[in-house]
């Protein structure tokens, strides 16, 4: 599987080859939601590999660039995210997953279900996070 | 309003402060949805200034990476993204909009309703974009 051709705009942005456009660390943006609901619950990144990974197995692979390692989500909680659908944006920097997550189906580090679990509201003038999970 | 507060790990993850960590170039990740059905429409990126300009003003504000300037969705075409509700997450460096988008309803630059207009699919072992939208 070969993920690197280089493509123009036009067969970047109409074509049916699948081309990402991996930035300067390698890695294109994945935003992954619930394929039930569609409830975001987490933005993550992807080197070649994790992508790779991720089309030949189903189940999602990201580059941590904390740990700067692969990360198979789910590893060590067992709740792995199986990818029911995936989509590529325009210019093929970006990936939207929708998956179903096994075990507790938690996502966040938090234990929360869903990484964004407080919303921005004004307060006046002043925004404040209100937690909704 | 400040959006540079420096907090710690505790107080970024599970207070109420808003507190962005802007990435080396200033930037934060915004993923754009649609508030009437979850679509994704988009992903962008929020300087501060981007990020307050949407707080203040309800309609969202980007920074453009490739033309390298602040950028009012909309503000050629008409289809301004009028922000129904925003999400942050566990640590603050990803933004989730829904979004009600003005005009006739369009956010790619390619004319179509969103920027994922492409499922990844595999033909065998190779990856093939089949056309959504």
């Amino acid at each position: 599987m070969n993920l690197t051709s280089k493509l123009d705009k036009n067969a970047r942005e109409e074509g049916t080859v699948l081309a990402p456009r991996f930035d300067a660390n390698g890695l294109v943006t994945a935003v992954v939601a619930d394929a039930g609901d569609g409830t975001l619950l987490m933005v993550a990144h992807m080197n070649e590999e994790a992508l790779r990974l991720t089309l030949e197995t189903g189940i999602a692979h990201y580059w941590s660039r904390s740990r700067r390692t692969l990360w198979k989500k789910g590893e060590t909680s067992g709740n792995f995210q199986h990818v029911v659908e995936m989509h590529v944006d325009c210019d093929q920097d970006a990936l939207w997953l929708k998956v179903e997550v096994a075990g507790d189906g938690v996502t966040c580090h938090t234990g929360r279900r869903s990484c964004f679990y407080r919303a921005v509201e004004t307060n006046g003038t002043e925004p404040v996070l209100r937690f909704t999970e």
